[in-house]
């Protein structure tokens, strides 16, 4: 499980960047906790952080389970997907959020083949 | 451990409709992109995601522990129950959030029940 | 892995006690359903809850990639000193929001010890 293990964290980096950012927005942005509205660059970025957070739940243990059950390559390589896709997402929803419906897909359509391919490698092996 | 990531699949699968429901809602509702507040439907809509994503970050660990060190086979049923317990909670919040208190219950007890009886295994392989 | 599921189980019924005083704070400070803001005492004790699930999200799969690839012993401790920060954040951030600095710091630096430390242990392994 080494390789899914190491796409997993990779991915925990990136969110721990986003979550940093978001932090640091506080100050910038004038953003005080607990408030989380006020100006909209900072609520961009804690949204990405949030969202972020969101797909990392379904994220990490279907591609854990994907890797157990079917194939930990293919685990990594859709895992390195959600990655990228989440780069796009991020990039895209700080300059304008409308346009984030590219990462946003390449980020939940590997997370939603990881579930399928983990529930068909558990079936196959069940009957 | 079959059953048990079968259970944690299935919980995630429900949590991604919710999620995809949640983003839908934002068309519908006229709740733009970074707001997270705005027509009250909306708002029911988000938080049964947000509250299932609470619950999930203790659900899905609890599970697989309570699998490996006490029954494979009772983390399935109180992940069933789990599961049960987040539709009837998704239904109800959405029509009267004061309603939403046996759902709520028939989530969060199963995950303390994981907790503790994962607690106990541990401890009774220890001593 | 008994001692790294012990401090994660640990940290979650810590996080289901945040979860929990966040729920009856909705009946004391009178913040209804679905709604997320209102007294600022109960926006505190929501953000603990929400910055907890943030940080549990980094915390539970790092803590056992570092305790598999490099040392459960030492993934363990540094669990324990995320346990701990959680409860001085929490305490400070419900007086007062602007002295959770040390508290964060405590949770949010295992987490990057732990990633980095598995991705070692990964690394070293593969080479």
């Amino acid at each position: 499980m080494e390789y899914p293990t190491l796409i997993v964290l990779l991915a925990l980096l990136q969110y721990v960047w986003f979550t940093m950012r978001t932090g640091m927005g506080r100050v910038k942005y004038k953003v005080d906790a607990p408030a989380c509205t006020g100006d909209e660059a900072w609520e961009r970025l804690f949204r990405v952080q949030q969202n972020t957070l969101e797909q990392l739940i379904v994220f990490v243990p279907a591609c854990y389970a994907f890797a157990w059950f079917l194939s930990p390559l293919w685990a990594s390589v859709l895992g390195a997907v959600f990655i990228i896709g989440r780069f796009f997402y991020a990039a895209e929803y700080i300059k304008y959020p409308k346009t984030r419906s590219l990462g946003m897909g390449l980020t939940l359509l590997p997370s939603v083949v990881l579930i399928l391919g983990a529930l068909f490698g558990i079936v196959r092996g069940l009957i």
